[in-house]
C-alpha cells in the first residue's frame, strides 16, 4: 500500500512547484546556472526510515547548511568554554553575510552568520589529512555516505570571496582567529562546496533529531550536549529572517543554504530537508520555506506540540493465526484459524497518537503482506489522538479500502471522534473490545474457509472432541442421556459460586465468560462458540473472582448433567474414563492455547 | 517513602539560599518591602501532580508573569490575524520597560515587553462585569483557585505609572490603541497585581505544557494553536536577558515578574514556577533564573532533550497476588500467594525513561502500601534512558533500601547501566525475564509465610490435588504405581513432539515449559513447581510450536506412567475416574488461573 505520507508530501510537492517566485542565487556563476525548477523534499524519521518525493537525489552544494555541522564539530573537538569564547548564541537578526561582531571583543554574534562560520572551521582539530579532510569525514559520518566537493562551485566561490577573506582577516585583527587566516577561509569554501543530496540532508538532520547518532549507521557523530547546543542555536539564529518569525510558524531549529537546501528537524522524532534553488531577499529558497511552514502546520511539528509524543506507537502486532480471540471453538475451526488467520492483523497502539506516532502506525500498516483482508487497529490504551493522527488514519482506511482491505478500530471511547471520509466510503467498523474485533475476523474467516458446522449451521455433536474415540454404541449412549437446553439473550448460564453442574456443548450461539479483577472491575474473559463445550470450570467451585457465564444471543445447547455423568461412572465405566479423559484434553488444549496466545502478544 | 525529586528540589532550595546577590524591585515602594529572603519552588507535572519546597505557598504579585496569559486570552478572543496586526512576535532584545515600537507602523515588537503587553491586554474582550473581571476570572481557571488584587500593590503601580502611561497614549497615538487608553492601563495595572503563589503558578504553567488543559479541574483555557504561539513568543521574548542565551542554557520558554516569580514550562510534561525577590539588573529573579538552568541541566528538561519522551513510563502494574508467576504450584502455595502476594509489586515500563517517564515511576512507588517489601521494575520495553532517569532510579534504590524493601530489575540488555551507589549499598538484583524476578519473589513469600512443602522441603504427594477425595486404600494403591524419576539440571523432561507418557508430581525442583513463537523465536511459557503436576498437556499430541519441558536443577519427580493408568482403567475403573476427574480440574484450575492472571495484567 502506498504510505499516506508520500501521498501528502507528493501533494505539498506539487504545490510547492505552482510557485515559481524568487531566483537561484546568482553571487557566483556556478549557482546561477542550477535549474530552478528542481524540487525535492526528504523526510526522515529518528530512526533512519525516509520518505522522499521529487528531485531528492539531486545533489548541489550545502553551503550554510554546512554551519551546524562545523560548529557542532567544532564543540566535539574543543569543548564548550573554548567555542563560547570565540563566538556568541545570540540570533543577529541581520543578512547571512553580515559582519555582525560584537563591539570590542571582534566575538562574532552567532555560528549561523558567516563570521561565526569561520570561527567554527577555524576551530575544528585538523586530521593528519588536514582540517577540511576532517570535515568531509565527519560530513559523510552525518549523512552515512562519502561525501565530496564540487570543484567548480568551490573555483567560483574560492576566486570571487573576497568578502569572506575580509571577515577572516578582521577576525585575525581582534585575535578570535589565531593563525593565518586565509588557509581557514579556503577550507570554508571547501566545506560549502561539498555536494549533497535532499535525502542526504534529511538523514544529517534525523542525525541531530537522534541526538547526534545517524540512524542508519548507528554511529554517534556528536554528543547530547553538543546537539542540545546546536539546535538551540538554530532555533534562534538558523534562518536569516526574523527568529521570533519563525519560532512562531514553524517552531523546528533549521537552517538554509544559498545553494537553495534547507534542513529543519523535530527534536527526537524527524529530520527534513528540502531542495529548490529559487530564493527569497533573506537568502531562504522560497519552496523550502513553505514546505517547512505547511509540514508544521499540517503535521503538528512545532516543538510545542511534539513534547508529548513518543517514537512509536504500535505496542505489538500478530495475526489472528499467532493469537485468535481464545474463545472456545471447535477443533475443526481452530484449524481454520491456523491456516487462514493471516488475513486478519492486529496493531495493539499505545501511548499519545501524533504525527510520528500515527507514522509508525502507517508505516507498519504499509507494509502488509498481500493476503491481509482484515485491519485491527487497538486505540484502548492510547491517550490523545491529534487532527494529525485523525486524518492519517482516515487516509489509511481509504487506501486500505481502494485494495479491498478493511480497517477495524477497538475504540470504545470514540478517541478518534469525527474524521472526513470520501462521501462513497462508510466509517471504519468499531468496536468496544479486541476480543469483540478479533472474534468478528474469525467469524468472517470461518464463512469464508470454514467448510462445516460453525455458525450459521448448527454444530453436530457427534464431531465433538467429547465423541473423540468412542464407537457408535458408546457415542449413541452418550448423546442419548444430553438434554437440550436453550438460553436467551444476556441469560445467564452458570454462576460463580455454583458447583459442576455438567457440561454443555453448543449448538449455537455464544456464550462468553467473564470473572472480577482484584479492584472489583468486571472483566470480559472469553467465549465460547459453536462445535466447543463449557461448563467444566465450575469443577473447581466457588473462588474469589469467580468466572460468570452468560449467553450472547439466542443460546442452544446439548447439556450432560452432572447426574448422569454419576450415573454413567456407575453403569458404563469405561465410557466415563474416556469422557473424563477427553475432558482432560479440552482443558489442557485451551491452556496451551492460551499459554501460546500471551506468549505472542507480550513475548512474555 | 519520599520522592528523589522532592529531595532534589530541596537540595536545589538550600543551595539558592546561599546566593544572596540581587535586590528586590524598588520602583514602587510596595515592592521594596518584600523580604529577600522568601523562596520557593513549585514544580507541577502536566498531569497536575506537584513537588513544592520553601515558601511556595507565599502570596506575591504576578506582575509581567501575566503577559503570555493576557496574550493567550487576546489570542482566543480575537483571533490570530487581529492581533497580529497590533504586536509583532520578534524578539526585541531590550529591557521590560523600553519603548520598542516599530518604525511607521508604530507595533510593539512582542507581546513580553510593556507595549505590546498593554495592548494585548486592550485586546482582551471585557464581559459584563468589566476587562479587568474577565482578566481575573481567566487566571484563576489557570491557577484553579478564585484570585485577587493585591490593593496596596495596585494603588502603588497606579500612582507612580507615568511611564507605561505614555506607553498607553502612545499606542494610542499610532492607532494600536483605539480607544481611551487610560482605563486600559488600569486594568493592565490590576492584571499585574493579581496575587498568587508559586504553586499557583506552577499550575498555570502546567496547563500550558497540559495543551492549555488545567489538568486539576480539566477546564481548557486555550487552544492548541494558541498554546505554540503564547508559548513560541515566550521562548524568544520571555526573559528580557538575550533569548539566545535562554534557549541555549534553559531551553523552556520562561517568563519572569519584577515582583520576583519565573515560569518556565517544557511543552506536555512539565510547569515550574520559583519565587525569589531579588533581582539581577535585566529584572529577573536572580535564584528564579539560577533555577531554571539547574532544572534544565539536571534534568535534562530542555525542549531538544525532551522530544523524544511520552508522559507515563507505567504501563501497568500489579501485586503478586493479582498475577502471580503462572507457575504452576502447589494448592497451599497458590494460597499463601493470595493472603501475601501484595508484598512484592511488579510495574511494567514501556517507552523512553526521560525526566517525565522516570518522575511517573518514581511518583507510583512512592506511593508504596506499607506491607511492600520488593518492588519489581520490568525495563524489558524500554527504549533508551537518560542520565537522569539513571540516577533517579538509583536514589530511588537507595530510599527503598533505608526502608527496608528491595529494588528488582528485570534488565536483561542492561540498559540501567552502571550508576553510582553509596558504596554501603549492594546493586539492585537482576533479573533476564519477569517471570524469574515473580518466580523470586514467590521463593521470598514461601519462606516467610509457607508452613509446609515447596522448597527447600520436600512436597508431599499426599497432599496433591490429584489424591483428592481418595480413601486411604486407593491413595495407598496410586501412590504404589509411581515411580521415582529424577532429572539434572538442563535435562529435557518431555520434547514438543510426545504423546503422552503420563502424570509427573513434582517432589523437589522446577521445571520450566516453552514453546515456539510463530516467529521461530523460543518463548519460556511457565515453570511446575514442587507439589504441582505436568505432562497433561502431551494429551493433546504434537502441534506446531508445542510445549518442551525442561528441568531447572535437580529435578526430583514420581511419575505415573501413562501404562500404569490404562492398567488402572482396566483393574480399578472407579481409582481411574477420580483420577481423571482431578486431572480435568487441575486443567481447568490452571487455565482459570491464567485467564484471570492475563486480565490482571493487561485489562483485557
Amino acid at each position: 500500500m502506498k504510505s499516506p505520507i508520500l501521498s501528502y508530501l507528493e501533494y505539498l510537492h506539487a504545490e510547492g512547484k505552482q510557485n515559481t517566485a524568487g531566483a537561484p542565487a546568482a553571487y557566483i556563476p556556478e549557482l546561477g546556472r542550477v535549474s530552478p525548477e528542481l524540487f525535492g523534499i526528504s523526510l526522515a524519521t529518528a530512526d533512519g526510515y525516509t520518505y522522499e518525493v521529487g528531485d531528492a537525489r539531486h545533489p548541489f552544494t550545502i553551503q550554510s547548511i554546512s554551519k551546524p555541522f562545523s560548529y557542532g564539530i567544532a564543540l566535539m573537538d574543543q569543548g564548550f568554554d573554548a567555542v563560547d569564547r570565540k563566538v556568541d548564541v545570540e540570533p543577529s537578526g541581520e543578512a547571512f553575510n553580515e559582519i555582525s561582531l560584537t563591539a570590542g571583543s571582534g566575538r562574532p554574534r552567532n555560528p549561523m552568520i558567516n563570521a561565526g562560520a569561520i570561527v567554527s572551521t577555524s576551530l575544528v582539530l585538523p586530521e593528519a589529512a588536514g582540517r577540511y579532510e576532517r570535515i568531509r569525514a565527519a560530513y559523510s559520518g552525518f549523512a552515512g555516505r562519502d561525501l565530496s566537493l564540487s570543484q567548480e562551485v568551490f573555483e567560483s566561490e574560492q576566486s570571487s570571496g573576497y568578502r569572506n577573506l575580509a571577515l577572516g582577516y578582521l577576525l585575525r585583527s581582534f585575535g578570535i582567529i589565531e593563525e593565518d587566516p586565509s588557509p581557514i577561509v579556503e577550507d570554508y569554501f571547501k566545506q560549502c562546496s561539498l555536494e549533497v543530496t535532499c535525502h542526504d540532508l534529511s538523514i544529517m538532520a534525523a542525525t541531530l533529531a537522534n541526538n547526534g547518532v545517524n540512524p542508519i549507521s548507528g554511529e554517534r557523530l556528536l554528543t547530547d550536549d553538543v546537539v542540545e547546543r546546536v539546535l538551540s542555536v538554530m532555533g534562534t539564529s538558523g534562518m536569516y529572517d526574523g527568529a521570533g518569525n519563525w519560532i512562531t510558524h514553524v517552531g523546528m531549529p533549521a537552517k538554509s543554504g544559498v545553494g537553495g537546501g534547507i534542513i529543519a528537524v523535530l527534536p527526537g522524532q524527524i529530520g527534513v530537508a528540502v531542495f529548490s534553488p529559487p530564493l527569497d531577499e533573506h537568502g531562504n529558497s522560497v519552496r523550502g520555506v513553505e514546505v517547512c511552514r505547511r509540514l508544521s502546520q499540517d503535521l503538528q511539528m512545532h516543538f510545542v506540540r511534539a513534547g508529548r509524543t513518543g517514537r512509536s506507537a504500535v505496542r505489538c502486532s500478530y495475526s489472528v493465526a499467532d493469537s485468535p480471540s481464545g474463545s472456545r471453538r471447535s477443533e475443526e475451526s481452530r484449524a481454520v484459524f491456523n491456516q487462514h488467520g493471516g488475513i486478519a492483523r492486529v496493531y495493539e497502539l499505545a501511548g499519545d497518537l501524533l504525527f510520528s506516532g500515527a507514522e509508525s502506525v502507517v508505516r507498519a500498516v504499509s507494509d502488509l503482506e498481500a493476503e491481509v483482508r482484515y485491519v485491527v487497529l487497538d486505540l484502548l490504551r492510547v491517550d490523545e489522538v491529534s487532527e494529525v493522527a485523525k486524518k492519517m488514519i482516515a487516509e489509511l482506511h481509504s487506501r486500505l479500502a481502494l485494495e479491498d482491505r478493511e480497517l477495524l478500530l477497538v475504540d470504545p471511547e470514540g478517541k478518534l471522534g469525527d474524521v472526513d471520509l470520501p462521501p462513497e466510503l462508510p466509517g471504519a467498523r468499531v468496536f468496544g473490545s479486541r476480543q469483540d474485533a478479533i472474534e468478528w475476523c474469525e467469524a468472517k474467516i470461518l464463512t469464508a474457509f470454514g467448510t462445516s458446522f460453525e455458525s450459521p449451521e448448527h454444530a453436530r455433536i457427534f464431531e465433538s472432541s467429547l465423541f473423540e474415540g468412542l464407537d457408535h454404541a458408546d457415542a449413541l449412549d452418550l448423546r442419548s442421556m444430553m438434554l437440550e437446553r436453550v438460553f436467551d439473550d444476556g441469560e445467564r448460564v452458570l454462576g460463580p459460586d455454583e458447583s459442576f453442574p455438567g457440561v454443555f456443548f453448543v449448538v449455537q450461539g455464544q456464550v462468553i465468560s467473564s470473572g472480577t479483577a482484584s479492584n472489583g472491575r468486571r472483566l470480559r474473559l472469553t467465549s465460547v462458540n459453536p462445535g466447543a463445550t463449557f461448563g467444566e470450570s465450575a469443577l473447581i467451585g466457588a473462588r474469589a473472582g469467580g468466572v460468570e457465564l452468560t449467553a450472547v444471543g439466542r443460546l442452544e445447547t446439548l447439556f450432560l448433567p452432572a447426574t448422569a455423568i454419576a450415573a454413567l461412572e456407575e453403569m458404563n465405566k469405561d465410557l466415563a474414563i474416556k469422557l473424563w479423559r477427553a475432558l482432560t484434553r479440552g482443558g489442557y488444549e485451551s491452556l496451551d492455547r492460551r499459554l501460546q496466545e500471551v506468549a505472542v502478544r507480550l513475548g512474555n
